[in-house]
């Protein structure tokens, strides 16, 4: 049975330098393959974490030795970040694909920019650690020269930190479900997107933040109408009592019973408890759609219902309460 | 009367750092969204000259800072050099339309690669300065460390020198025509492309090497079956015996005209030569396909004949031999 699906491949999917990300992509590109060969139809969304950060280093590092090159905002960085893993995952992608026969799909990746709201209560609270790690005295003067918050971080030095607003609107969704529908291949939404705001009537503004990729993936599946999202993880399964005596792996939750866990604390905040959030947030959009949170490598399974944590609500045919209410 | 046409946007078009850039891509957009107020189907392709230098600097002042951090291949500098741009241009041109009431056309910048031929004598002799200028004892170490070429520039110091390949084929041209036709505005093939060729059955690899703008967007043009390709360039006009007394602006060459001004050294190479060339291949692809060389700010005029200098074939109506023989 075909689905629409959009996967989100976390940095472990991607590497930490470009020779880790040249082989993380291949055996990346195998698995996804794997979905298309199923018959499915399959948008890419990925993470950007430290490429982002490599990124955003080397441009501060040029800034240092030519401080006539002005600051590059964390946006721009972003951007660059989205092709410069979109070229080896493309390419990865094009290559298992035609390696198998599959000559019809082109594959390519698009540079995705996310609304969010400048309002966002996020902005007051800048949570995300960015950049290299700095000693007090470079801290103070870097945050003298250019404004950017800086905080410990944890014990290992001081480090920038940026906000994580919530996705709002996918600007490039046209585009990705254009070629997605022309039976190409998508690779978007890179980093959670580039994270931009309106500021006049049509002007969009690039915002000092770093978007969730799996809030960014979950939005654009419900833009894409897609009936599946699949977040990929460190575990095959979203567990509950995780590494105590009692822990228990859970095959399917509802909304209901996902926020039920999340209110007794079961899923650790920057970890599983945003992807268990983005996983409810699409299977209540509509019935019908399903989130699979499970690794890369057992998606296949997954999708067949054979391991993984589907997360949806109750089936239409079993017309409890909660799924009628969902549905006004 | 409506034209399929693709734009090849130089260097001037986008400024050499990111302020500059910013401004500039709010001209290039008033430009370019005239040519669609006249009713035109446009795709844009671009240069990135001081972007990829820029690009590539950061990642060098990255590894000297940091060695654990391998070098960055050009073509991946390229790629990072394509969204640093698209992210930009995307938005002018996404403000500029809306300003004008054209709520229907989405734009987007799509990660372009360009195969080139491994055997393309090109790479037997780099043409092409990138990055910064070393002292001769930095070359040494720099060409010791990476095998790169390095040679004396002009008197200002030395720098890295690859090679200038012609394109042979636009991977993602698939992805480009779905979305023009589907009427998106399309940004692509940004600095003639990320220079690939293949390695075995399916691999691409990036190759070092810079494509030129103006030959990528002649392919890019041919590929998407385009009645118009505009090179901009610093004149108004192509002009034969230029800055000599008996100076002459022309307003139109045949592919035949164009090689005698060629043969007799009228045209600058590196300059208007490769405008030229471009400009003829596109004209003599295909009859009644034109290319116009011009400025930004008279590409609307241009192609209402009023200006600029239009290279095409002798008209279909006019049969002469030369037109049959190029249809043949």
């Amino acid at each position: 049975m075909s689905k629409r699906i959009v996967i989100a491949l976390g940095g472990n999917a991607l590497g930490n330098t470009l020779p880790e990300q040249a082989e993380a992509v291949k055996i990346t590109a195998k698995a996804i393959v794997d979905l298309i060969e199923d018959g499915n139809q399959v948008v890419v969304a990925h993470g950007n974490g430290p490429q982002v950060g490599i990124i955003n280093n080397a441009m501060s590092a040029l800034q240092r030795e030519d401080p006539s090159q002005g600051d590059t905002p964390l946006s721009v960085c972003g951007a660059m970040s989205q092709a410069y893993i979109g070229y080896d995952l493309q390419n990865a992608l094009r290559e298992e694909l035609l390696d198998r026969g599959i000559r019809n799909m082109p594959v390519c990746s698009i540079v995705t920019q996310v609304e969010v709201d400048p309002k966002d209560p996020a902005f007051d609270h800048p949570t995300k650690p960015i950049g290299k790690f700095m000693s007090e005295e470079e801290a103070m003067a870097y945050t003298e020269r250019t404004g950017y918050l800086v905080r410990e971080d944890a014990g290992r030095g001081w480090r920038r930190y940026v906000a994580s607003p919530k996705p709002k609107h996918i600007i490039e969704a046209g585009a990705i479900r254009a070629l997605s529908e022309d039976g190409h291949l998508v690779i978007c939404c890179g980093g959670g997107g580039i994270p931009v705001y309106r500021t006049e009537k049509n002007h969009l503004k690039g915002a000092a933040a770093v978007i969730d990729k799996d809030f960014a993936s979950e939005l654009l599946a419900e833009q894409l109408n897609a009936d599946m999202l699949i977040i990929l993880t460190a575990v095959e399964k979203v567990a509950i009592n995780f590494r105590k005596e009692n822990e228990q792996w859970l095959s399917s939750m509802t909304p209901e019973d996902a926020r039920r866990y999340a209110e007794e604390g079961q899923f650790a905040p920057g970890s599983m408890l945003p992807k268990v959030e983005a996983a409810v947030k699409f299977a209540e959009s509509k019935t019908g759609r399903q989130a699979l949170i499970t690794l890369l490598e057992k998606a296949r399974d997954g999708i067949a219902g054979k391991t993984g944590t589907i997360v949806q609500m109750q089936e239409a045919g079993v017309p409890e309460r909660e799924a009628v209410g969902a549905l006004s």
